[in-house]
């Protein structure tokens, strides 16, 4: 079994948090300022994120940014 | 005064937890497999550090990755 990316494990705890809050994609994309298609490519792991729109995630999931690393190295 | 940038933050951060360890701008680029100047652009807070290098520099700090985030909103 191939080792989850880093960028794989990102996504899917940001899925994770927004199933958790019943965001769909689209909501969290507006609450966050990105764009929808942006951020499904970040959950499917696609995307090396960057800090600013780290952090934007965690303020629209309501959270410390510190909690979306939960599950890291 | 203005308000402190989430890029200046997260540099002031990694210059704080480098000088912790006793380690030079280069000793930490290099742990982190990074670039020196890269680096010190990440310190200087002119850098919007993605998610692969953000771990690179946990991992070369020695803490986890959400430590990095302890002073971030």
């Amino acid at each position: 079994m191939p080792p989850t990316s880093i960028k794989s494990r990102f996504g899917s705890r940001i899925r994770s948090l927004r199933d958790d809050r019943g965001f769909s994609q689209e909501e969290l994309a507006e609450r966050a300022g990105l764009h929808r298609n942006y951020v499904g490519g970040v959950e499917r792991g696609e995307r090396n994120i960057a800090l600013e729109n780290i952090v934007k995630l965690a303020k629209a999931l309501s959270i410390p940014t510190r909690d979306l690393f939960t599950d890291f190295p």
